[in-house]
């Protein structure tokens, strides 16, 4: 049997080999001429070498790599598929297969969570044909007003903005009683206040807006609150980075003479500067916008709106204020309608804000039956832990690692920056995915951690992060490991193949640094999990959220240590959660109702004030963990 | 018995006489050597010739001049009364037979109007210790504070006005957690809004204003919320006067290039002005205000509120809005504490504004069984008729005469203003009383009434408004009566007695227009009252409200066919009405609701959309009226 000889058609190219029964698919291609790259050094680690079966037989084995649909419809690995009969396999063109990798292994659960809210927005728009006064009927415009949107609307209590006043009586004169109202339900469907009165029927969007204030990005969602529809997505860098990268920085800066000042006027410029390009992209007015939502962490929406962020910082940590009262754009300086109102998604602690509980709403967590980890990793690792039942929350300060922060050659995730590192295990080459195609200008955060993920695997480094100097010259790969200003270090591209004109190295102490970050969140929910007698193998459910869940390769997360050891389809990346529960918000009140009722539900948990944490971070100061035996698909993989 | 002698005692000079039963008293001190004035020349009008009976017997009749109560207490005209038995009386001072004359005339009923309403301000103020935040307890500031309230003061749900936001965090830990708060009701005994916080135990008075915008006149009531007290009164003329003396000119002025403007400014620069004055007075930092409420007409408050006046004297006669919402002071640009509450009492028209529902509040009508008709008499008279079961309400446009518009010597009722004119019928000399007794300068509204009704008895002027130029020469005072530039007229002061040089006199031009004045309020009520169906004999009280209210002689204003020829004692003079019920309704949120729900019940009637309001106007343009027996107690004088 094993002699047996099958014939297998290599497609697109329809050349046919024999090959023995139990050869591997990649060594039948090569045969027929298709080198097929392996850069993990074909250990089924990477993914790269796959292809799709489309008649016969490959024997093969369950992969993390694939998916099960996947496997059904005939994808395998050919670096550990063999052949079983006569076979005919497609390979994909190389560009294709590292979609279907990326795809796959790093965002293979991103499907776009969906809670079905009702369209419930509370801000409305409705043309009003009111009957022009007279002797017999000389009420007040105001008093007019309301008597029709009682009739017409079943608005029995209409407020009024005061600043629409002055105007009213012109308005509607000038309009001849025909205008178009815009206004926002207040407690209760049939109370409600003016916060627009323009003249003659408008059509078309009724333009809001979704913020989401990262440290880094803002990111805006263009909503229509009349289709109740996304219309598109504009997001910039937050200004404020001149001022610091991460949140402490931000405050250090806020500290500092007017520097508070100078930050609120900042994130108002960003957020400014992108309605406007909004408004120009989409041809509207920017005071046609006339609502607003916003999440982002605590330290944001304080900066945001102008509060002393100082006392974030130091002990004991306490925001300003976690609910913030909805106010009017032009009481914050936003330059839209002036009476729109501006809503901040509720915080729930100095490092668990609005950007969380965002993510609480729009994961769905809130409502979830599985005992789910909520994670967002950036320069504050936060988590929550729990169901439709109960929520606790904690955050940990990781540091900017995977921001670029702390690292020689950190960059964001933007044009050049290396996204993913395989090296292979027989040659210690690595191969380098650089995002936008062009020569690698440094390192963003998924990279480091498939870089420092490989290293373990192929022993580059040590458990302890230290790099193996050691290693024969057998390995060609072996030159790149070398001894540096930042200790040892290894080099992921020559000065001659990098967009910088230097060698591009991920060093010790870099490789030091993202230790202690992924400590920190390991340790995190570690110490949470504990404290709350759950065992971490019993978390049915891992949702990623932030802009970094986009990105991040769980296999080589895993690895490292900074996620635990679960299967990998407990785990679900959900993309920008922050932006999307403003989004949620906006497109309905019961989505606001839920996601005020999770803040005041989810429990804060202050990791600091834990005995353990400090022992647990230091046991977390390993790859992938002290305690191997936490890891066990890691500890096989060592052997 | 006619030939009786009795024996008269004359005090306080002690003199006895002997008179003849039947005679009168003042002739019996005249034999006693005591010559008492008698202004109107001894026809029991004026009042002034009046002593009290100490002992013994004087024959007297009813006369409307005395009321039940003096008349028990011995006081008698002596013009009028005569000699009965043995009797002793006193003839006060010239200077208390005045005062007792104008209380008993003129504001005989001015009790002040005490609704009792509940001591319940919805500004509070109190002394908080917070429990200082740990890492064991460290939710947010506003956080914390509202668990505080909620437990404390019964505050279930505490809003923050957005502005405190920025200053929480320090002022809570420069206090060192220990802070005087200070909150507003909102809907409901359990919800408040925090308007203020400021370091440490505040004691001492929690002052707020009640605010009175009159055309002429802005008057502050300062209010302690904490003792619930009236603490003093401010007033100053209207800086907008030198833009219009009454309301209409001031719509006109708003209607030029930025004259609004203006206007909005002055009456802020007024009642700023006074706010400063009332804080240098009493000693407090105007920061210290934390409550306004302002009642005025209709127009005023449009002014103040930088709203479009215009519509208001257009056809159909619309305003903006007659209930206003309740802003921060710093929005309307009144300079106290920018977050306290300024709130306007609602209006019902154009013409019937918030002095007129704060008159219906002040003076109880709201709840009165009986029929009850309530005047403001200004340059427009407002007028509304009802009881606790309904009210109705009109204005009219009755001109400036009474506020000295119009009137070639008329003024204000300032120093040097005559208030009274009293013509002796024997000699046709008149007799003047001056405010602040200095030498005349002009004649105030009140001065006019009495004048023109003094005219009329005496035969100086016709009931068509003539003067009479063929009196004979017997009168020594018919020198008095000449052809002038303005048609003939009547000399009340020669040049060397006034106050300004030259002689000041009533023409017959100013006679029509007071005459077209008190038409064209008597017509309104008449007019209103038959449309209800309502005999204005069954009108069972009469509330006269308004700074005007204070200084009419009611008498007077019955001859000349101002009001309706009713009993006096129907008649209750209540004085500022508008500014006591601004400031009940600082005091009590109660009546704040009662002041809302009346100006809702009032049933506005437009009396220019009334057919017989022309003629009705024509037939009350005559002395007292052209159906004399409308008014038969000056018909019966007159006789």
């Amino acid at each position: 049997m094993p002699d047996e000889l099958h014939t297998v058609e290599v497609l697109p190219s329809q050349k046919k080999v024999t090959a023995h029964r139990g050869s591997l698919l990649l060594d039948a291609a090569a045969k027929a001429g298709m080198v097929i790259d392996t850069p993990c050094g074909g250990q089924g680690r990477c993914g790269r070498c796959l292809v799709k079966v489309t008649k016969g037989q490959a024997i093969d084995h369950e992969s993390p790599r694939l998916t099960p649909q996947q496997r059904a419809d005939g994808w395998v690995l050919s670096c550990t598929a063999r052949v079983g009969g006569d076979v005919s396999f497609v390979i994909p063109a190389q560009r294709e297969r590292e979609l279907i990798v990326v795809e796959t292994a790093t965002t293979r659960t991103a499907v776009p969570v969906q809670c079905d809210w009702p369209f419930y927005p509370t801000v409305r728009q409705f043309y009003a044909e009111l009957p022009p006064p007279s002797l017999d009927s000389n009420a007040a415009d105001l008093d007019r007003l309301q008597a029709y949107v009682a009739e017409k609307q079943g608005l029995a209590k209409l407020a009024v903005s005061p600043t629409l006043l002055p105007r009213l009586a012109a308005t509607l004169r000038e309009a001849n009683w025909r205008v178009t109202l815009t206004v926002i339900l207040e407690g209760g469907d049939q109370q409600a206040r003016l916060i627009d009165i323009s003249p003659g029927h408008k059509t078309g969007p009724l333009y809001a807006a979704a913020v989401d204030i990262g440290t880094t990005n803002v990111v805006i969602e263009l909503v229509d609150l009349r289709q109740g529809k996304a219309l598109g997505r504009v997001s910039s860098l937050n200004k404020q980075r001149s001022c610091g990268e991460d949140v402490i920085s931000r405050i250090i800066y806020s500290e500092r003479g007017n520097g508070l000042e100078t930050l609120h006027r900042l994130v108002l410029e960003t957020i400014n500067g992108l309605l406007q390009e909004m408004a120009a992209q989409y041809k509207f007015d920017t005071r046609d916008i006339h609502q607003v939502t916003v999440a982002g962490n605590t330290t944001m929406i304080h900066l945001f709106w102008g509060l002393p962020a100082t006392y974030l910082r130091k002990e004991p940590y306490t925001p300003t204020a976690t609910f913030f009262p909805e106010v009017p754009a032009s009481q914050l300086g936003i330059n839209i309608n002036p009476n729109a109102p501006v809503y901040c998604l509720p915080a729930v602690a100095a490092y668990v804000g609005g950007d969380i509980t965002a993510g609480v709403l729009s994961s769905c967590l809130f409502k979830s039956n599985k005992l789910t980890l909520f994670l967002d990793m950036g320069t504050n690792g936060e988590i929550v832990l729990g169901n439709s039942e109960w929520m606790t929350t904690c955050a940990c300060s990781a540091g900017p690692a995977f921001e670029g922060g702390g690292v020689r050659d950190g960059m964001r995730a933007i044009d050049g920056a290396i996204e993913e590192i395989r090296i292979n295990s027989k040659t210690l080459e690595p191969t380098l995915e650089v995002i936008g195609g062009v020569p690698p200008q440094g390192i963003c955060g998924s990279g480091m951690i498939t870089g420092l993920a490989e290293m373990l695997i192929t022993g580059v480094v040590s458990r302890s992060g230290r790099m193996n100097l050691s290693l024969p010259d057998t390995y060609p790969g072996r030159a790149r490991i070398r001894p540096g200003e930042h200790g040892a270090e290894y080099v992921l591209a020559w000065a001659s193949e990098s967009g910088t004109g230097n060698d591009i190295v991920l060093t010790e102490v870099d490789i030091d640094n993202l230790i202690r970050t992924k400590a920190a969140i390991y340790a995190g929910i570690a110490v949470m999990a504990r404290n709350l007698g759950i065992p971490l193998d019993s978390i049915e459910e891992v949702l990623i959220g932030g802009a970094f869940g986009k990105h991040i390769n769980i296999e080589a997360a895993i690895q490292i240590g900074l996620l635990p050891d679960l299967p990998w389809d407990k785990y679900r990346f959900l993309g920008n959660t922050s932006v999307w529960g403003a989004y949620n918000v906006l497109f309905s009140k019961y989505a606001r109702q839920q996601v005020e009722e999770s803040a005041r539900k989810m429990t804060y948990f202050e990791l600091i004030a834990d005995a353990s944490f400090m022992d647990e971070l230091t046991a977390a100061a390993f790859l992938p963990h002290t305690n191997a035996d936490l890891f066990p698909s890691v500890k096989e993989m060592l052997k």
